[in-house]
Parts: structure tokens; sequence; C-alpha cells
């Protein structure tokens, strides 16, 4: 192992910047070279690969997003696009990857780790923190903190006009940020793709805590429940109540990363460099427990089970 | 001048906390009793009136949204509607109003000065900026400031997954705050109602631009100007390239006000209660060039010209 | 149990809101009464309580600070103020006490279990992140991401102006705050007490970096470790280079609470009503492996080992 | 006029990046080539020189700090150390320099169109606020509403410790940000340069709110009026009750500027470009009441008179 090439790919997420730098300096340290490839997996098919020094990641800690960019590559899905790849690869004397993100990312791993000889290592970077065999992915942390504080603002206005405010937030298959934000926001309601949702139910609530006098509501929703603006139009049909609809969108993807995000990044980065070294190959870090966890791709890839009984139901119960 | 009371009505801005807090310890100061009016017109309507003593008003300031809540009162437009809040008026013995809002509370303050023997005078809060007789609303700093962390959130996004983004932010007559941020954000292009917009010229830069490899934009818009979707959905259509819309909506009313606008709130306040015991009526108060303004509603609700061209200019040459 | 008490004690931490809310909210679910005991030990001495019912804790989730307030109390250390403190306990029928708070709290606990019958259940609520049975202490999360905050600023500066800075951080015994930022801020050093350091050494390293020109350094050092300024000294005495020191003060322990901190706050409040239902007494309640995790108090009280030779040779790999 | 140079000196201020962009893109977009030194004056005396092209200033909007670093230049004090600034000028071919910073940058500023041939034109950007010919100095906002945040966050602390904080904030010479925080942050008083000031009375008015059941104070003090430190020592003496500092320092020079201070750089930065190609020499720009204004550096850094007896008065009405 003398050269590695480290790429993101997938929705970025804050922390990327973190992990890059991480990977970077603790591979110069271990006099190992370093390729930064640009656009993901895509930038990787088109050769789009750049040499890393200790200056490359230079003040990046703090700033969100990702300085390699990321990409969505439909050609990689292909063989003969990872086949395209593989000549890159091999053309640039790459002798492991590091790839940051998330699901995709990692699927995208197994393929090159099955069809070729290339190490991949895999270091979990996604808002959604749905990946297995660790309790947090970088991102997820920042990206729930923003949420809160936008949510923090809505409810100063709902309170005021005394209004049903109804905020979509990220998530097409995990419930993970609205749970967070939910319970965090003291939020009156909360729609995940992980549960059943009667929205009926919820409008007889919303009726009756009309009567004793409760009119400001807050309903979170993942976008992957449901539309925002879908069940603000069916509350205002069942209840006649006027509602607003937020949905914060790209803002959750941004932005300067947590303590926390950062921390594992760090963590995390250095751990990925540390596998490659040891000759390991398809495996993804993570933490459980605040110690390094690592696992199979595959088995990071497959569908996480957020419980979430307790938490919806304490979150009932501190409304 | 004995008793005077305080409401505030209409959407509610960061900042109105503070200005509440400056007026009642104001006439507290000048041994005034005061009252707060709850949801604005309607709220004196109802009768719905509490004392208010030194402590009613602690740890307000910092505090988005309002203690004395807000309303939009469809029966304050009627003059049966003002009768009844005149007599309640009476039957509090309330000597003078302090009415905190915008354009609409300020037309309450025009009819009810007109029609009663009620001394009333304006505070200037609203996120739009758009009175005359004043340089800055309070709230409006704040509200740009907010939709500003989120542009700059958003750019994070855009250059790691050079993308098109478009974001619709408040201003249904005003392109305030969209002039604001699309300047402060570094934006490519702002869509106001105060301008005339060709969006197939602007298409023609993003197609060329994209030419030239420049592939990620902000585009602001004020949804007073256009829809965010519609204007994305134009975009996509001639381009053919992938956009991202978000609509900042009610976030950028609430949060902890500026130091500019609980500053200007401060001032206002203790201006407005200093005119009621001057025996002023029918007043809006303001800050120009640093020093206070004192307009008539009637010049205050008029129209306010936005000069675009120059700041315009100078956003596209910055891009 | 019919009725129990709830206080906070010791220094303040963002999310004791949060506990309150949840402590509050559970208990009358649970058809308890609740009374909140104010100023902590003292207040418990005092007779300072109120009924809390479940308006009393709305809108306190987001903010900083405790509404119970806190202090210490040196008559409470004495076995005749606890003997006051039982007294006012029994003539208010509380059968049960949560202590939201530090080790002091917890102390205060084991002597009122001792001496007294009266069930007592502890919620690790300080910004030190320093009891046993918990991997996160209530407001470890915000203090740490505020003082990063603050740390992300100075680097402008640093770099800017291309100076030294010193960055005292709170942690009189305790150097958790400081190793978490100095990793996530990128600082080229840190010290805290539970590592022995080398000022001449780390001067050596400066003045080495000088050479190459490495001229910005953030040196982060924990309260109990060091003063800022001393540290500040010794580097200008030593390497005639000019530095500057930033003490973050109690910054550091205001703020609305992180997301994270919400949420425990919410879980660790529910638990530790459902302890007092069950008839436990003595213990602590806290997390681990986002499991709830319940010791005695004794326990939680011992000396928490920081292990810090892994992370902070990281932090040194990657400056 | 066909190369002009660009430089920043002095204390950074937030908003230094912003106004480096404005003055990079106006000047390219007027056909002028434009260079960036390095490092202030000291830069210029050692040729620390490079070429700024559109991407040199590209994402650097919302940065504090500034890219081109800046630094206090002994040698340029000297008559010799000009001449060989001038020697830089000319080699370089520099036909004008566009000078960011305040005081002291206007100053040399002034030596050197004094001495030689090379048209100067100030943008002022400093914290304080304290150069004439304008209402606002790029930075100031900023640095006043990072100031008031941590105000914020010491507020939580005091009311529920019930202490007194005093807590110093930057202003050498001005009071500007301490008189702003002050009465956006609700404190209880303000020491600045430019009011004489009776602690003991202060003391006094401690000492009776204390029998009121007033216990918890927050006291600004301006750097250059009196050490927070000392300040405090003072009051405990007095009162023989607890008192904390928090000394603010260099954070207040960090963080990303605000909306105004961003757009205030854009004009301006344009404006100065403006005012160099119309052969202007030896000025400096600012805004009054929303327009452009122009004066001499002369006049800029004469003594500006803040005026603080209405707002002191109101700031202690409010409390």
């Amino acid at each position: 192992m003398k050269r590695i090439g480290v790429l993101t790919s997938g929705g970025d997420a804050p922390g990327m910047n973190a992990a890059i730098r991480s990977i970077v300096r603790c591979a110069l340290h271990e006099k190992l070279e370093v390729v930064g490839v640009l656009r993901g997996y895509d930038g990787l098919i088109n050769e789009e690969i750049r040499t890393m020094d200790h200056a490359s990641v230079s003040n990046i800690i703090n700033r969100g997003g990702t300085i390699l960019k990321t990409a969505r590559s439909a050609e990689f899905m292909t063989r003969e696009g990872r086949k395209r790849a593989m000549d890159v690869i091999r053309k640039n004397k790459i002798d492991g990857l590091v790839l940051i993100g998330g699901d995709g990312t990692y699927r995208g791993g197994i393929a090159l780790t099955e069809e070729f000889e290339i190490p991949c290592i895999g270091v979990p970077c996604t808002i959604d923190n749905d990946l297995n065999g660790t309790e947090a992915t970088i991102g997820s942390d920042t990206a729930v903190n923003t949420a809160l504080e936008a949510i923090d603002k809505i409810r100063d206005t709902a309170t005021s006009m005394e209004r049903i405010f109804v905020v979509e937030v990220m998530g097409r298959e995990s419930g993970f940020i609205a749970m967070q934000v939910a319970v965090g926001g003291g939020a009156e309601d909360v729609l995940i793709p992980e549960r059943k949702f009667d929205v009926e139910e919820m409008c007889h609530d919303i009726v009756e805590g009309n009567i004793r006098g409760k009119i400001s509501w807050i309903i979170i929703v993942a976008e992957g429940a449901a539309k925002g603006e879908a069940i603000a139009r069916q509350i205002t049909d069942f209840t006649s109540l006027e509602t607003r609809v937020v949905v914060l969108g790209h803002v959750q993807r941004g932005g300067s990363p947590t303590a926390q995000d950062r921390i594992l990044a760090a963590r995390l980065g250095a751990e990925a460099v540390g596998l490659l070294l040891k000759g390991e190959s398809g495996k993804a870090v993570g933490v459980v427990s605040d110690e390094i966890n690592i696992v199979d791709f595959e088995f990071a890839v497959r569908k996480k089970i957020l419980e979430t009984d307790k938490i919806y139901n304490l979150m009932k119960i501190l409304t």
C-alpha cells in the first residue's frame, strides 16, 4: 500500500470535509501518497484526480459540503462503468480507496470489491443515520441540530400567531431526523416512514385540543412519510383550521459540522486508513458505545431498524 | 394620559418583544399605567387585556415572537367592530394606544383615530421593511440574517453537488429580503416584485455558464414575484438541468432578534411613549440617518419605493 | 408515591430546563403531584417550593439556565442543614426527589438518603461530562459546541493575523471539553488535568513550526490544567512570539441546548420518574450505548477516567 | 489606471473578505488588473504580491478573517519603510491602491499619498465603528452581534445562579460595541471610555437592588474603560457579593459577517474602485443615510464623537 485514493459520493453531509482532512493527514503521517477523486464515482471514471498534501485540507474542518465535490453516477451502476473506473485506478497506481458516503456509496464499494482486486474501506457520512454498524453517521448530528434551530424559530411564530405548522424534514426512508427534532423541538406529533400513522386521529386530537384552548401545533413530517403540503391540507379539510407548511429542504445538508460530527470524522477517517494498511477491504468503520466498530459493507447497508415506539410515546407524553 | 395600552398585530416579527419591553418600562418610568392587549385588534374587541408591570417584560428582550400574541382581525375591519373596540378602550380607561406592527396595523390605527378620540402611535415592526418614514423596521434585519444563514448552508450543497438551487424567501409585495440576501449571499440572480424579470434570459445565462464550467447557481425568488417551484420548473424545461427548490417560509419570522432590531425596538418604543405623553396621535415613529423620525400613519403606509437597479447590477457584477 | 419534588443544584448546564419539563410532565402523566424546589438544596432548607403543572414548563425546552434556579448550599453540607431540609420535605409531603445536577448534587443525594427515608434519583446534568455510568451528561454536548463555535471564530483571526492564541475553556478537574474542542477545532495542542504536559517541548514545536512558516497556533487549556495567561506568558518568554489569550468562561454554561442534550433530558427525566415509582432510591440514570443505564450515586461520583492518549495522538497527527 | 492593488491592514474584522471580493470583481469588470498584497503594509514592503482573478475570491463572502492576511507594520511607520513600499508599487506597476482597514490603515494611506504619487482609497473595516464619514464600518455589526450572543448565554447563567457578571468587550478607545450590547443585551450597566463613571454609585445600586431582591446583574465594560477583573474586584470589595468575569476577547473579531456587513462591503468595495477610476485619491468611502459618502482620510481618522447620554439613560430606564 503506497498510494490511496479518497472520494465523497451521494448526497453531501456536514463533516465530509473533516473526514477528508483526517484521511489525508493520517495517510501522509503513514508515509502514504494520497489522491483525491473529484465528483465521486463519476470522477473516478473520468479520471478527475488530484494529489493531496497537508495544505490541501487546511481550514476545511469547519466547512460544510465537500471540497472533493460529490455526484451520483449512473455510469458506475453498469459493469462497463466500473471497468473503466478500475482502469483509472490501475493507471493511477491507486492501491486502496476510502469511500465517504452512505448506502449508495457502500453499494458502489461492494460492486467494486467483488469484481476487482481493489481494497475499499467505507466511512459513514450521511445525514440520515441509516447505516448499520454505527450508532451515528457523520453529518446526522449537524442535520438534526440545523432542523431543530429552524423549528425553534417556527415555534416563536406558531405560539404568537396560534397556528398549526407542518414542518417537512429530510428522510426518504428514514425517520431519524424527524423523530429527533420532534422530541428535541417539543413537537406535538411526527410522521415517519417507520410507523403507521392515522391523520384522522391526529385531527381529532387537534380539535379536542382546540376546545381546551391549545391552538398552536407543530407537526413534523419526514419527507418519506408524506408531503407536508398534503398533511396540511388534510388537517385543514378536517378541522377547518388554518395551517402553514415549511419544507426545510437542503438547508439541512449544509452548515458547519457540530463537534460530534467533526470528532467522529477525525476518528473514523484515521481508522479507515489504518484498515487499508492492515490489508482489509469491503469493510465500513463506525462507532458503537464510543468504541470503533468494523462491519462488512453488506451488513452496513442492510435496512437499519429504528426503534420508535418508546420515543414516540415519550414525545406524546411530553407535549 | 394616565393609562396606555400596547398591542402587536399582523404577522409577527423578531423584536416585537423587545419593543413591548421598551414601551412598558418607559411608560412605567413616566408613572403611567400600562395594559397589554392580547391578539391585536381582535383581543381589543374581545377585551383580552392584562395589566403589565416591570416583571411582565423580564427576560423577553432576546425572544422571537410576541408575548402579547398577534392575530389578523376581520371584525376590526368593520365599523361595528371598531365601535366595540372603542367601547373596550373606554371601559378600561385606556387613554392612548401603542400599535406595534406593519402596514395593516397602521391602517387599523388610521381608522381608529379618524373615527374616535383615542390617541394612537405606531411602532414599525415587520420583516418586510416596507414602511415609509423609517430606514429600517424592527425585525427586518433579523429576517434577512436568518435567510442569509440558510443560504450559506445551501451554498455548501450547491457547490458540492453542482446544482441549481431556487430559494424562495418572504416578501409578498416587497423584494427587500430577497435583494438583501441575494447581495449578501453572493447569489447568481434574484426575482423581486419591483423588477421585471426575463426568466428565459436567465436560462440563457445558465446554459452559457454551464459551457464555461459554472454549474452551481443560487437564484433567490421573493414569494411575491413568483413561486420558487414554478421558476425551477421553467429552468429545467429550458436547460434540461436538474434544479432544487427551498422555501424558507416562516423560519424567517422567528428567532432571537439581532442587535440592530433590539436597539431599534428600545429607541422606538421609548419614542412612542414620549409622543403619547406629548399629546400626539396618528403618527408612526422611525429612524432616518440614526435620528428619530416621525411621520403620519398615512405617509407611513404609502407604497415604499425600493430602488433596485444599482444594487441589482452590483450583484450581477459580483457573481 | 403521590407527590414528588424536583430541584437543580450546582453549576447550571444547558438542558436543565428540558429535564425539568420531562420530569414534571412525566410525573403528571403518572398522576403524581409535582413541586419545584427553587435554588437547589438551599431552597429546600428555606422551603422555597412551588407547585408545578403542565403549563409551568411550557416553552422552556429550548432555553438555557434553569427556571428553578440553582445555588450551592453551605448549610446543606451540615447535618443540621440536612435535618432542616428533611423537615421541609416532610411538611410538604414530598415522597421522593429528583435531583438534577452533577457530582455535588449527587453527594447531597447520598447524604440525604443515608440519613433519612426519602427516595432520591439523580439526573446527570453538568457541562463537564465527568459522571460515571453515563456516556454523556446533559449539557456537555452544548458546552462543547459553544466553545467550538468560539474557537472557529478565533481561528479566523489567528490565521489572518498569524498569531498564537491560548484559549482557556472550562473544566476544573476534567479535560473533557478541552479535548473535544481541540480535536473538533483542529487545535495545535491541548493541556488538560489528566495528562502531564511539557510546555517547553511545545515551545520547541512552535519555534520549529515558525521556521517552516507555520505561524498561527491555537492552544486549548482546560482551566484545571493551567491558567491561559500563564501558558501564554511562558510561550512568549520562550519563543519571543506574541500571544493572545481568550478565556471563554461562563459563556459555555448558557445557550439553547443541542438536540442531543434535549433528547437526553427527555429520556433521563422520564426514567427518573419511573424509578421513583418503582420504589428505587440512591440511583442515578444515564445512557450507555443508547440504552438507559442505572447506577448507584456512589459509583456515579467516583472519579471518571478520561482516556486521552489515543485521541491526543490523533489530534497531533491531524494538525 | 490599468492595475490596482488591494490590501487589508490592522486588526482583522468580519467582512474584509467580502470587501476584497467586491474590489477584485468590480475591478476585473472594469478591465483592470488586480493584485492582492499580503500582510498589509509589511507585505507591500516585502513584495508579497499575488495576482487576483475571479476565482481568487470565490466562496469567501461568508468567511471571517482575510485571505490577504493582515499585520501591523513598524517599518512602514518610517519614511524609509514607505520608500521601499513605493519602490515595490512602482516595480509592480501598481497604479492605485485600495486600503481596507481602520484608523491606522488610513494613516498609512495619508503618509503614502502625501509623500508619493500613488492614488489611495480607503474602505472602512474595523469592529470599533470609530471612523468619521460613515454611519457604519464593515465588521462592527458582526462584532456587536457576536458579543450580544455571548451575553445572551451569560444571562442564562446569571439569572439561574443569581450572580453579578462583569463582561469585558473590545473597544480600546471606543465604547461603541459596549454601548450597543448593553442596550441590546438588557445589561444593568455599562462602562465606556467616553463617559465618566462612578463605580461606587453602581455598587450602591447593586446593594439597594439586592435588598429589593434583584440579585443578578450584567455589567458591560469596554476594555478601554477599565479591566473587567478590576471592576469585579471593586464590586466584591464594596458589596461582599460574588462576581464572575468574562473577557470575550478575540472571539469578537471572527465569524461569518452579518448581512449588513456583507452588503456594506459589496457597496463600498465597488465605490472604492470607481473612485480610483475617476482619478481620486486620499479619500475614504462610507455610508450615511443609506447613501454613499466620501470624505478625506484626514477627516475620517479624526476622533469620532459617540453621543451616549440619551442611549445610556434609556438603557438605565429599561433595566
